[in-house]
């Protein structure tokens, strides 16, 4: 079975190019006693893979050069010698940026397209959804009149934590790129206020605010602003900082930190990977929230693995509108 | 009764010089029904006064111009209208800066001289030891084995945290700013490391660390290395910042940021004044520590009020080791 893959060629300085990336055509075989064979429908890329492609040993290895990259995926099994997998079955694995996956079903989990669509594995009703509900609950712990402060909040973690805000009553301001993404949340996702940080600088935008929690996914200039708004015992959701992946030396970070001290503020970093029992509660939540319309989503497909590399350096300049995916059949 | 007292003339700019100060004689007059005078024998200059005198409010509204001064101050009663003192009582106020003061009783605490000196109330026994106290163990929650990097660990606030950390079994990291400081955290308090952070930078000193708590009172550059050195799920203690203090404009704060979210970190400010549900247990405690010379403090003292702004200022630069305080009887 032939499948083309996609590999680091080289670590990028600064923002990825197409030349930091190869793609490969590979036989992957048979399935052995044990394994199956999955066709890769959609892909997923993720900030947080930017820094793993720097050589920095972080919670999880880096990606080694001349191997394909990894990530979520969801396709369907064209072959199976495994007990618990049939073809046609619809899985989720971590094989991404490949077309047809050889496992032995670790990391493999079977979904049900009629309870939701596939893809979804890979948003709102998968990793990017659990982040969201994590972060803003177990480290914002918003209560009800509270104001929410969510970065990136157009993309595929802070759309849906700008929602889960709403829905416990909070006010909830968002910044986005583009005059589109802020549309969007303002008008079609129910946020209270949205800005355009390219066109308003955070500071500024954030300057009558009150903050009870922020939820960061971006770090840098906004980072500084949300501390410089924030209400004495603030939250800080400390989730990513996009806008320093691409940064390649030292850059001025915050340069108000003493009010950290001053406004006893607390700032938790965390991953999501090490929140795993909270997936039980995360799914019940959010299936029914999909449901009933409360949490709305919106994906942005790229098509063809052989533009998967686009689709990545897209997503760290902010071409996507809530999920960045790649269709890959 | 004729008192001096230190005023604020000026707000400074960067580090304050003898000029952003003045020295007043006043008269305070007798003791109305239900008031006491106090003639102050020391006061305290602490760290936490340097912010107080911008014109921000935070969480203690902004020293006012022209008026005097305030901050921990120990001395005796020597006329009393007040049911509750006696001439000739040792007492606690807030009341420094002043040689002698005309109070109704707020914020005044009797002392007993012979359980422990005076000055102790102004440090290890008083709010410096329990803001050590409550920042190691409540926010740094050292486990026994833990490595714990304490910065400013000549400091009132840093040498007593340090000599807690080791209390609780943990390897004891101390930076300071003189080799005379480094010799007294490593010989005589017992640290298992400690180094002159003006001979090597702190990224260079923490190179071969990991650490579990960084208690931090110095901010910049030692919180940047901190956040370089610390383990996954490390506890920063946001204590202060004084390298910050009397920074006039913006300055790179610490350019690694993003570990704080892939290391899982947690920073949390808090102020002492907010944690006075701790001073039974800490003071219970920090006496029985003291008494059995398992912590054990130094104080460094200038004489006479006209020199407490030179105190003040001194403390700033690092001329104490120990407990800052000005001896004014």
């Amino acid at each position: 079975m032939r499948s083309r893959e996609i590999r680091l060629a080289a670590r990028p300085t600064g923002t990825p190019t197409d030349g930091d990336f190869e793609l490969a055509e590979v036989d992957v075989g048979e399935p052995a006693d044990g394994e199956l064979l999955i066709r890769n429908e959609i892909m997923s890329v993720d900030p947080y893979m930017r820094p793993r492609m720097n050589d920095v040993r972080s919670y999880v290895p880096p990606f080694q050069i001349g191997e394909p990259l990894a990530g979520g995926a969801v396709g369907r099994v064209v072959a199976s010698r495994h007990p618990g997998y049939a073809e046609g079955d619809w899985v989720f694995s971590m094989l991404g940026w490949r077309e047809v996956a050889r496992s032995d079903g670790s990391g493999v989990r079977k979904l049900d397209p009629d309870a939701a669509p596939p893809s979804t594995a890979l948003g709102v009703l998968g990793m990017p959804g659990l982040t969201a509900y994590v972060g803003l609950l177990d480290i914002g712990r918003p209560e009800e009149g509270d104001t929410v402060f969510v970065s990136g909040a157009a993309g595929a973690v802070g759309s849906i934590a700008g929602q889960i805000a709403k829905l416990k009553g909070c006010r909830v301001i968002g910044s986005a790129g583009s005059p589109e993404k802020v549309a969007w949340i303002r008008d079609e996702l129910g946020f209270d206020a949205a800005f355009d940080y390219k066109e308003t600088p955070p500071r500024e935008a954030l300057r009558d605010e009150k903050l009870d929690v922020y939820f960061d996914n971006v770090g840098g200039d906004h980072l500084e602003a949300a501390i410089g708004a924030a209400k004495p015992f603030a939250r800080f959701v400390e989730c990513g900082m996009i806008s320093r992946y691409n940064v390649g030396g030292p850059e001025p970070a915050p340069r108000n930190m003493p009010l950290i001290v001053t406004k006893r503020l607390l700032l938790q970093g965390f991953i999501v990977s090490d929140r795993a029992d909270r997936a039980r509660d995360f799914f019940r939540d959010m299936t029914e929230w999909v449901r009933d319309g409360k949490v709305r989503y919106r994906e942005t497909y790229v098509d063809g693995i052989e533009n998967a590399p686009r689709a990545f350096i897209g997503l760290l300049q902010g071409e996507n509108i809530g999920k960045m995916l790649v269709r890959l059949a």
